[in-house]
């Protein structure tokens, strides 16, 4: 466990406990508010430094997910020196209208940078996005593992998933 | 004229010639995509660099807004220590459901920071929801000011505008 970091999420009151539903549409008893723990600029400097450790031999792009893990790609990208792009939900409409903003080629590895993982909706969409464009992906990385199901519909996709915290550790018992 | 940072965007080939409708609606013969420069690592840290040293006294945040100018916020903020917020421009519709995100309190001054200007409406948009919820915001910062009246408009608005550099130095002639 990753004793440093979990308590340092905890400090920055991005946990909140009420009755909360989440972007899956599920019921929650507690709020991994990410935007509090990524505006923080301590907190988001560590977890840019462990994302640039995570990143696997081969890769030569991140990737950020309109909009939540955007900051986390952008400091990670900074740290480690290796570029991102940026994967929207929709394409805006005008200029360029691309679905993938950045610089990019076919066939690059690229390691998916999430924040928090429930359902992995947000992120399968995005690997999805990825992959329709010929770019290859296997590993991502999430600050928060709420361990809901999002890291076996990951892996059942072929996408090796690696957190820095899990939520059992956040909580300190299994949601 | 800032000759390092503007070679450094000329070499990321950010700046593009054809023709091209503005998020504005405007056409133009050149488009300065700013994902092409913010997801270059070496860029994005200069611009950070750059950025944080603009931050004036008395600011307690900074703002990055939805999508494209986060990464320079966030990148600012780790390089600076100074906490950001990120404006989005529509709610979410779960979660949380708000129009700033972060942490933040009524009365905080918060240094703007956008990417490209041209006439300033996603500025200006901005700036009205962090000053619709009581935040002070009187000076912003922009990585390029494409001259066309956006600075302007938010003078008008009581935003005093910094710019990293110009169109005009960017492309050799005032566009």
């Amino acid at each position: 466990m990753d004793t440093e970091l979990v308590e340092m999420l905890k400090q920055t009151g991005a946990v909140k406990f009420g009755d909360f539903t989440l972007s899956s549409g599920r019921k929650s008893t507690y709020y991994v508010d990410k935007y509090i723990f990524e505006t923080n600029p301590v907190c988001l400097s560590v977890i840019g430094d462990r994302i640039a450790k995570l990143i696997p031999a081969g890769t030569r792009r991140l990737a950020g997910i309109e909009i939540g893990s955007i900051p986390l790609a952008a400091v990670a990208s900074v740290k480690s020196g290796m570029p991102f792009v940026v994967v929207r939900k929709a394409t805006k409409g005008y200029g360029t209208n691309k679905l993938i903003e950045g610089v990019w080629q076919k066939g690059e590895k690229v390691f998916v940078v999430e924040d928090v993982v429930t359902t992995a909706r947000g992120a399968l969409g995005a690997i999805h996005t990825l992959r329709e464009a010929g770019l290859a992906v296997d590993e991502m990385v999430c600050v928060v593992d709420r361990e809901e199901g999002g890291r076996e519909s990951l892996e059942q996709e072929g996408v090796k998933v690696r957190s820095l915290v899990k939520s059992s550790e956040l909580l300190g018992y299994k949601p």
